[in-house]
């Protein structure tokens, strides 16, 4: 199994820089005096598609072959992925299939519509959506675009960290949600690779904690129907990601859903942008780990904006 | 009666600019392809305080003099330019009395209570919230500072509209929202003083067309008990800013809550920025008029972001 390195993501961003926004890192007084620490947020909310999720999809297709690209790709994704390798594609001129759970929020079922990709709908089972998508490879020769276990997919999400830390390189800790850990992988091997005294923490839900059981026993260990309002973050880690993390992650740290509600809502009030729910664990694990963080440079990564605005959680 | 020259808001603005934000001018793609133009967003949501009013109460409150500091200063506002004032005063020291609407939204009532103000609530009418702010004037000594209807405060709330000149000299129209007219007074003072060519227009409620009223017919004509979901545009004009606005501005355009409300959304959904209800009047104010826009070079000044997450028009 090839572990990404650093060289791959400086390429994956040289790549991908002609469609890709350069997003803003924002901070806030008012947020580092509440958390007595100073927070970075590098705001992929703005990102093309509202989330990081455009970086390895762009990666990821740029890197096709011609025989491939004329075939098009396919992946099942909860939501961003789906989105971010629609227009991706579309871009390039390459045919894009989507499998996503019906349960997935209505805004994201319309973004992946409005990108032109030819959508199929399945249960809401990893199962489903993996049957699903393999019955469109057969038919159609498309390539797989798995959401994170993919190594161009990874490359791609670590450019976010690239571009923090050309910005800013006096940070002493880096956050970032896991989920399926594409964003991790990318995120700590890009941040290991420039400086290995960064300390590179993963924030995932209590709910839906199998990256912490995973990297607590070095023993990959599989979510079994997680329940968290961080939907983005229900997928478990692969082979490829954990093997990564537990090479360059420092801890995981999980957050209740109480506090990620919050956090969302500190962020949305205060710095007036929107986060979805997934991205506010970055902030939540500063908030339940105070004396870790205290007097601390603190680079997060918030890895989207994509939010049903009629189904808030404080509402 | 004096008023403002382009000078005045040049000086206010080196005056204030140790202490405002320089606030981002953000653009979006999407947008512009879904109204046929060029947007440039001027978002003052991401002033301190969460709104332009920062620049017109720190511009105030900087030109006290010595006398007038050790005794306070004290205004009736719905909200924005009581936390905006209450900031600026005690950033500086100095005292701030403030009279609010019982049924202003909670998020500012706790936003100016936060800033060490000392507040005193009324009756929801205008009655009632100058007889207040009189009381304390006379029994504090106090000097007021009108929400608008101040020269000062006008020259500060012209500082946005000079940083959006400074960085975007290709602007065909500014639209900016109006309730008092302070921000418009400012604003159109600023555009007409560079470039007379540049087309100010006025966004308004329909609900609370008093400054359309007031300018269609030329005789100041206040609203009586308006209702809108812009609630930082319920006051109606001045003679000053009525005096002001019907120099420099070529046009008031009205919009409908049903626009009004779509608009918001939309910023929402597409940009992943938080504004407010009054600011989205002037994206309203651009989908109502299509034939003016298309194909233009449009300022838009965001006024605020300060929205009660918990009472959403759409929710």
């Amino acid at each position: 199994m090839m572990l990404p390195a650093l060289s791959d993501i400086q390429s994956a961003h040289i790549r991908i820089n002609p469609f890709i926004h350069r997003t803003p890192i924002l901070t806030s007084r008012q947020l580092n005096l509440i958390y007595g620490c100073e927070l970075f947020f590098k705001c992929e909310n703005f990102q093309k598609v509202g989330a990081f999720k455009f970086r390895g999809a762009t990666n990821a297709v740029l890197s096709l072959d011609d025989t491939r690209r004329k075939r098009g790709v396919v992946t099942h994704s909860s939501g961003n992925h789906a989105a971010a390798l629609a227009l991706a594609a579309g871009m390039n001129g390459i045919k894009a299939y989507i499998v996503m759970p019906e349960n997935a929020p209505s805004v994201k079922k319309d973004a992946v519509a409005g990108y032109g990709a030819d959508i199929t709908f399945c249960k809401p089972t990893l199962q489903a959506r993996e049957e699903t998508c393999k019955s469109i490879m057969d038919s159609k020769g498309a390539t797989l675009i798995h959401p994170y276990d993919n190594f161009n997919v990874i490359c791609g999400q670590g450019t976010a960290a690239l571009e923090l830390l050309e910005e800013r390189d006096d940070l002493e800790f880096i956050v970032a949600p896991v989920g399926g850990g594409g964003l991790m992988s990318g995120t700590s091997t890009c941040v290991k690779g420039i400086n290995p005294d960064i300390r590179v923490i993963g924030a995932e839900p209590l709910n839906a904690n199998d990256a912490w059981k995973s990297f607590t026993t070095g023993i990959l260990t599989p979510s079994v129907n997680p329940l968290t309002i961080a939907d983005g973050l229900l997928t478990s880690l692969s082979e490829l990601t954990f093997s990564i993390i537990r090479k360059n992650v420092d801890d995981i740290l999980t957050v209740s859903e109480e506090s990620i509600i919050n956090s969302m809502k500190l962020i949305w009030e205060r710095m007036k942008i929107i986060i979805e729910p997934s991205s506010a664990t970055v902030l939540a694990v500063v908030g339940e780990n105070p004396a870790l963080f205290r007097g601390k440079k603190v680079g997060l990564i918030i890895s989207g904006g994509n939010v049903d605005l009629k189904r808030l959680p404080w509402c």
